[in-house]
């Protein structure tokens, strides 16, 4: 049977990105489905019945939802260019690292669109701090799992890169070379690799939909 | 060389009590250590040194944090009587629904003790229609992953058993056979099996222990 493989997402999601860029460092032919949040589709709806979020994998017809689940999922099922180490241990931390970043770094990162100035201040400082966690760790290795690219870079490149655009569009500095030079020399290196910056949204439109969130959210604090 | 496997508990939690479980489940050895989270040992400390919480497994020196991490560790380095299925797609199904149940319904238990009269009313129906998806996802099935005992078991059994107990204490019948019928069911099997009842904390001290996080949390909001 002919692999079928959609990929339910949505163009500024860094994990909707995150499931694109594996898919494409294991050479994976997939449709991918843009997904309209305001109007959720049938098959959004029908394909990830208990959230209804994106990104949802959909392989031969069966959908697997949730980006880390959907990531172990692909890498247990086209075993090529691994994204886990093969050592269970390595692998443990792998997971250990990928889980700090969803849910603590993602989850104070989510606090600041609804903040007041003073509050966003406190979350950029806590951010900062969660970052200085993963540049120890990076610290004096080449990437997260070592020598080769593996499951924290993908999911950390992407998350530091909206990051740095973020700082871009609000024109603040909190991410640079001077504070965090490991994870800004790995994060060149990572922009070194072309697939990496294939799954990066158009510059233009990706700045213009944040300044378009900053001020939706400014409005609704009004 | 021997394996040398401890685990760093707290005897009234249910994310160390999932680890024993599986440890008791799979017949490994272990020496537990009870940890005294306000007053941290250095050994808690050094193993993880990110999040200072338990549970820590340590597994010839070598320590994992996070229970779902931890789990996926025991599972691939001891494969007897596996927990998560060898199928990739039944994988991704059990990491789904062990991750709902820490995302989702932990998340929203977990914001039950702070919480004043009506807003522990709207929690509990919160966790009611919570549950109610996992109500549904088990109808039909003898266990979650279908005939044999794995994952989301183990780790819905602990949840589920610590509501009970929890509404026991609180003289409140939100879990019961009448709107719950299949996870009544089902959790009545699981009790049938000795090693699921060794995990659990002695009742008259768990009684005691959770009547005092209540009158704690009673004196903290007058």
């Amino acid at each position: 049977m002919a692999e079928e493989v959609k990929l339910l997402g949505l163009w500024a999601s860094p994990f909707s990105c995150r499931v694109e860029l594996v898919l494409k460092l294991k050479g994976i032919q997939y449709q991918y489905i843009e997904v309209d949040l305001f109007n959720k589709s049938p098959l959004l709806l029908k394909s990830n019945p208990v959230h209804k979020k994106i990104p949802v994998l959909i392989h031969n017809g069966k959908p697997i939802a949730e980006s880390h689940v959907i990531l172990e999922y692909i890498d247990e099922t086209w075993k090529n260019n691994p994204i886990l180490p093969e050592n269970p241990y390595d692998r443990a931390i792998a997971r250990f690292w990928a889980k700090f970043i969803d849910e603590k770094i993602v989850q104070t990162a989510s606090k600041f669109r609804s903040a007041n100035e003073e509050e966003k201040e406190q979350i950029l400082e806590e951010l900062g701090e969660q970052l200085k966690v993963i540049e120890k760790e990076l610290e004096g290795k080449e990437f997260f799992g070592g020598e080769s690219i593996g499951y924290v870079d993908i999911v950390a490149f992407l998350l530091v890169y909206w990051f740095q655009v973020g700082q871009e569009v609000m024109q603040k500095e909190w991410i640079n070379e001077e504070k965090f030079p490991v994870l800004c020399k790995w994060m060149g290196k990572l922009h070194e690799i072309d697939v990496f910056n294939q799954c990066l949204p158009p510059k233009d439109k990706h700045y213009a939909y944040i300044r378009a969130q900053i001020e939706a959210a400014k409005s609704a604090s009004k």
